[in-house]
């Protein structure tokens, strides 16, 4: 059950001929997740090949256009290709105002529910928890209110060493779950067969998470810590740190600096300025202080 | 003064990785306008290379989706690229609503102003003019609240014959424009020269009508006769005149029956279902009855 990202489109504010605005496809043990839906998202997850139906849960950081204008759109589709399945929107509080306002006057009738999840909170929430992964807020520092989003696998199960299992007659298939969950086996004779010899460390939990759009805050540092991917914007480069903050942004250099305290395993970058046409130029800033550091690439799913 | 219309957008409903839904861009006598504006259109204009800052008056037809969903992001990029003339934006009444509260929630703070002309008259009325043109609404027949428009030049002056006016020497210059208004002009001996000699007929003024959405009606007709390019939607082919009827859309058939009574120049057909792959079908359906009949061509202008 691999996780796989696919970036619909990374650069800042004005949708170009080459570049969409951003939205990202995130693939995570079977369940699929939209974040982020600048205007044309829905053309975008076409050429991505994503089926519609795959998008039940939409997490929108903050309400800029260049973040969440597609999603009228994308929901009036959804409409019109004669959707059921129930749509979950996770975003700040009044999204639900602007979307059904938006409907109510462009006479949108859905057959299907909307479920709003607004947000509000300044300290980090979980919003979404089932049996394997859950979903938290990264309250970010814009000019409005805004959060990434953590998602997170939860722990694994262990795997079954089957060349030991199979040497004790005693344990029978309807004790695997146990083991598999870390509890010891106790032979009839009372002798304790420890854990660790009957299986072997889970698969590792996968973890990705999305920071867009923030100016630098180290406050983000615990709750990213170590994760897989970290896709951070860096709308600038350090230059113009005073255009960055001024604007509720953050450099190349920066968001290399969080990947680096916050000890990830690879950084992906984004949210650029129009004012770059060699993106090279932000790879070079950031790999400097973290050399795991990438570009993002359209519509190319990347394992996480 | 040529005219020329850029068809940016002419697919219905749903916008695909190959057609963007419905939005034009019409050069009237050095004025431009745009008209509809569906997702993604902005990004249609830059496909076409129009300057944004020629964009200063928009027309929508009505409030779906597919054909205003792209004015938010369109507005929000022109206060990004530091527009400051205003942006006259002429719809159906709930048009201002609608932007506004997006606007308010999305932070969009205009450095420019945004100038609404809220419609909801059943009859047609004349919602702009100048010194070279008029446009007028041209009310269709649509699941929701919805005009055409008529763009039309107004008369223009007439032609000086100087072949006739320099064998008179009493005519002199400042007299020429009661010529060009189509004044006689009397010598000083009492003779009557009458303007038919003096001068020739005036250029043609040019119109053209955009009429998206609506079911077949031809109470459009008298609105529509005779202008130079008419632009009719054709949803669906005959063979699905229910559909049509039922969903406030037209037939190709219809479309050229429209183009036909009203005896206008050319037909442009428009607002393909996604169903066709080959629009073919709809020329050849048209053609039958009105042979002056095109498809449009996205992205290219076309005189008109």
């Amino acid at each position: 059950m691999s996780t796989f990202l696919t970036i619909l489109g990374f650069n800042s504010a004005i949708p170009t001929v080459n570049s969409a605005p951003t939205a990202q496809f995130l693939e995570m043990d079977e369940r699929s997740f939209l974040i982020d839906c600048g205007e044309g998202t829905q053309v975008q997850l076409r050429k991505a090949k994503v089926r519609f139906s795959k998008v039940n849960h939409i997490f929108i950081s903050h309400l800029h256009g260049d973040h969440c204008f597609g999603l009228p759109g994308l929901i009036a589709s959804f409409r019109l290709l004669g959707r059921e399945t129930p749509l979950h929107v996770y975003g700040p509080l009044g999204i639900k105002e602007m979307l059904e306002t938006i409907f109510r006057l462009s006479e949108t009738h859905r057959g299907f529910e909307v479920v709003y999840h607004e947000l509000q909170s300044k300290e980090s929430e979980k919003i979404y928890e089932d049996n394997r992964l859950e979903v938290f807020t990264i309250p970010l520092k814009h000019r409005i209110y805004c959060n990434g989003y953590l998602f997170r696998e939860k722990p694994k199960e262990r795997h079954l060493n089957m060349a030991e299992v199979s040497k004790y007659p005693e344990i029978e298939t309807c004790d695997y779950q146990n083991l598999k969950n870390g509890k010891d086996f106790i032979l009839s004779d009372g002798y304790v067969l420890k854990n660790e010899i009957l299986t072997k460390e889970p698969s590792k939990s996968v973890s990705y998470a999305f920071c867009s759009d923030t100016r630098y805050t180290e406050q983000i540092l615990p709750l990213i810590n170590e994760v897989d991917v970290l896709y951070h914007e860096s709308t600038f480069l350090h230059d113009l740190k005073e255009m960055a903050d001024y604007t509720g942004h953050t450099t190349a250099l920066e968001a290399a600096r969080i990947a680096r305290k916050a000890n990830v395993g690879r950084l992906i970058l984004g949210h650029f300025s129009n004012r770059y046409h060699d993106l090279n130029v932000f790879l070079n800033e950031a790999r400097e202080v973290f050399p795991n550091t990438e570009l993002p690439k359209a519509l190319q799913p990347v394992q996480i």
